[in-house]
């Protein structure tokens, strides 16, 4: 039986080495995150040293949020790193349906590492698996599909867990699929809330390797739950996001499971 | 008669997605910034993307804070893809006077690209238009020149809106000038605001593209009017800093034109 | 006699351009404490400009939380005209002993560079003078050796002030060690306080430049007032860090040297 309360315990044992290869927008807020629920960030992307980072690390999170050649380069080489040693690697589509470099550059990734959790919004993934969906910057405006399919077709198609957030998240291995249903709406009001969950999946993946659909799900489950008790007293998207921090760093394993909410459909 | 809560209305029903091709240092905080009002950010800087990304926008902001030429030529191109397609552009050029670096490429994009708002401060805009001015870094020291004739000379020499931001901020088209007296003094003790400014500039032209110097003059006044709110109950600048976004996001279109304090002079 | 708040007092006179060649991650934390402080950041990259803004400055901070080619290259342009013109420079070698590559980078900068302060943490500053160290990505798990002997051999052996950081900081110039005793246990669950605390010391280098031993101490002290104030009254992580700047804008002078712990061993 899944544990989110378990899987965090032992993630502040360990204190995991996540090593991040992300955007510039989010890099502070999400080593941030991560360090406040109990793991390591890294942030390495020189092409020199991805691989030994990598190497070293317990999991491996790529966001081709703000992209350009070399960082494309270095997410592959670290994944390459990553694939070879059975390190689980987390992939944040940001924006990809905005533009064709975007789409292209996930589909890449897709292709040339072995990705264990695509973690993005139904607009991203859905352009992914071919579907019809509006992406406005890196926003998903709505797509066609239900959201539960959505990720079942997203896993199977790419043979990984699929993670879909919304107001309620989808997470799928293909077969099973999983909702989660913690979470705020402030979340949706500041930026890089959506890679934070990414990270915290990646945090999650390094302490619960063997389960990425039960890892990812709770690493939603836990961000969730870390959104209300931010929302809790504060006074807008300013606050809450200082409040998340907080939250996050708070939470106990010991009453974590009371308050997620994961269902199976 | 221009009104900043019809725009800020207008701006919240669109949501409008705002390019930002800016600098390594603010770049959460002015997608945040432009979140928390009400418009969609999207950071994107990467040659083999910004046409597509430009051309899908409402406005954009091109910021010279952290320079270098991959950026330079990202801005240019989509500079031209926003020229092409009537899309409004604001230059902020940030620390142009403080080497020579900048203040080229300041002149390069005002001379490459229409941008129809220059968003500087008095150091930077008196740079631009050849007159004596001291900036230390990205700090404005002084300027020999009155900051309504600074407006209108550079609105005049560029061809744009020049808005230039101080204690009392001028926007000018060359032959209108308006003041703006809006804002609070924690506004100077936050690295970014300035940038921030800039940005929101943009949020303002996507919603009133048609009037870029009441647009301007607009998005200052409410950008102040946050920091009046943000500043009561803050403690310093850290925590102005989070409350800045809680009063972005809670300005209200139905009360905001009585708090705006626009004069033209 | 060395006081922090003579120091303090004057660099809020002084007002003093620090030019920041710093990672991905920290870069606005870095300028806003620079500025709540009471100095004015810059931060400049480009090849094409750092030689000039690190001329105008008056102390540069090299740091190398996330390297690429490029930055080295420019830190090494930067930290050229700084040496030439007596400016003091203070380095962070953020996460040597991670990876190769930031350990190589670190002694070629060492070797090429007149660095007047190395700050960083046990395992950085060990992996540095060769002694055995664990550093996980960026953390320092662990040495052998005492925090005082490192401080005065890391002194030694580079000609330099050596400013260790942990849990009580030790400084040296090769023969006198001081400790900073000053500081909270909320500094370690924020990204980038150290990088902080390297900012901060080039803050207090370009208020006192004739005594860098005395001016690092003291800006570990200041830091760790600041910390000890925002920790009163921070629920986590996140409110911890927006008061850390309240803080540091707070600080007086007039009261500083009271509660500064700097001690000679």
């Amino acid at each position: 039986m899944s544990s989110a309360g378990t899987t965090l315990r032992k993630l502040r044992e360990q204190k995991p080495l996540v090593h991040q290869i992300t955007n510039y927008v989010v890099m502070n807020e999400t080593a941030n995150a991560t360090l406040a629920l109990g793991a390591l960030p890294v942030m390495a992307h020189a092409g020199e040293e991805v691989e030994e980072m990598a190497r070293i690390a317990s999991s491996l999170v790529l966001n081709i949020g703000t992209l350009s050649e070399h960082w494309i380069e270095a997410m592959l080489i670290a994944g390459a790193a990553a694939s070879e040693r059975k390190i689980p690697i987390v992939l944040d589509p940001v924006g990809a349906g905005a533009t064709a470099y975007r789409t292209v550059t996930a589909h890449r990734i897709l292709e040339l590492v072995k990705v264990t959790v695509l973690r993005g919004n139904a607009g991203e993934v859905a352009t992914l698996v071919g579907a019809q969906a509006e992406v406005r910057g890196v926003e998903s405006i709505g797509t066609g599909l239900d959201a539960a399919e959505l990720a079942r077709a997203a896993a199977r198609s790419f043979g990984l867990v699929a993670s879909v957030t919304g107001a309620v998240d989808h997470v799928s291995d293909g077969e099973r699929v999983l909702t989660v249903s913690n979470g705020d709406a402030l979340l949706a009001t500041v930026t890089g809330t959506g890679c934070m969950s990414s990270a915290l999946t990646g945090c999650f993946l390094a302490a619960k390797p063997d389960d990425p659909l039960a890892a990812a799900a709770e690493a939603l489950a836990a961000f969730g739950v870390a959104a209300e008790d931010a929302a809790r007293g504060a006074e807008g998207p300013g606050t809450f996001h200082a409040r998340l921090y907080d939250a996050l760093y708070a939470l106990e394993p010991e009453t974590l499971d009371a308050r997620v909410r994961i269902e199976e459909l």
